[in-house]
């Protein structure tokens, strides 16, 4: 029998991204779930039918999370499409993505459990290639400057940028973080 | 009593790169480093004083086994320093680092882990630093084209690519990660 209580679950699968985040993906149990969202043992195996579906429900939860509000997208499409604007944008995606760190941290799970689990794997490179065409059918429709390769180029070094201050947050300062979105902007955007 | 067999605790180490890639963070145990490199019970817990000694080596060891050999590096040394030796130069590091898959799954490990463990962090933070600033002393020594920046922007862009090419190869082909590596060069390294 699968739960059909939409509040609940999306506490559940909240509670699974905070768990992966904290844990990892081998500490991610229905019963460390129901400990995370403080509801009675056996809750989550109700909600859930296994540990792929748990798996694949908080990584689309994670992307989920992550879209940008209607003022923010609102306020984008308000401003001139040039390179400041670009700049501006990036580092307003770069801190949105960042500061919802256990959202980032369990998708970093989730593909290294995706090493190991073929029908994570399949979810995830679906999910992943949906996000990098938003971004490239966002760039097109916005008319800001530069090429599908520079949507691609910026995807990568962002997300590096990102495992960096996340992981490992001393080796680059945020002064220097800061510098290196604006650097790539100017330099992988052509006018 | 620490044992103090070199060539024992190297083939210790490689094995506990094995098993982060294969069983994650979580499932390194000195238990499961024995079984990997197929030695005695109890043997690993003789070679290291406590699980964050055998994390740190692991990292450690990773970085060594990525290093050039004395032919490439004679080969690179041998080439004009211009854009398209930047480029191939960069193939090369890209293949190089994601042929030694469980070495970067295991990195990738010890910085998720590294999240919950303020001493490993240290020594990744540490090592890391080291690696961007030996990147860009063998830049500065070679004569190659572009500035620190353009050292700094590389190794994020290319850091997520074999991210990605390791975790989920589907999302970007071979052919498009190509062709990524060596636009990143040309946009990102100016003459």
């Amino acid at each position: 029998m699968v739960r059909r209580n939409p509040e609940r679950r999306a506490a559940l699968v909240d509670a699974a991204i905070e768990v992966l985040a904290k844990e990892g993906a081998r500490g991610l149990t229905f019963r460390a779930v129901d400990i995370e969202a403080a509801v009675p043992p056996g809750t989550a195996s109700n909600y859930f039918a296994n540990r792929d579906d748990l798996l694949t429900q908080a990584g689309a939860r994670v992307y989920e999370r992550l879209q940008p509000d209607e003022e923010t997208i609102a306020r984008q499409r308000a401003s001139t499409p040039d390179r400041e604007t670009y700049a501006v944008l990036m580092r307003e995606v770069v801190g949105r993505v960042s500061a919802f760190r256990t959202g980032y941290l369990a998708l970093l799970e989730l593909r290294l459990e995706a090493t190991r689990r073929p029908k994570l794997r399949a979810v995830l490179t679906e999910r992943v290639r949906a996000d990098i065409e938003a971004n490239m059918a966002y760039h097109e429709e916005s008319g800001l400057p530069g090429d599908a390769t520079a949507v691609k180029l910026l995807y990568l070094a962002f997300n590096w940028l990102i495992v960096e201050q996340l992981t490992l947050p001393e080796v680059l300062s945020e002064e220097e973080r800061e510098r290196l979105v604006t650097a790539a902007v100017e330099r992988i955007v052509q006018p």
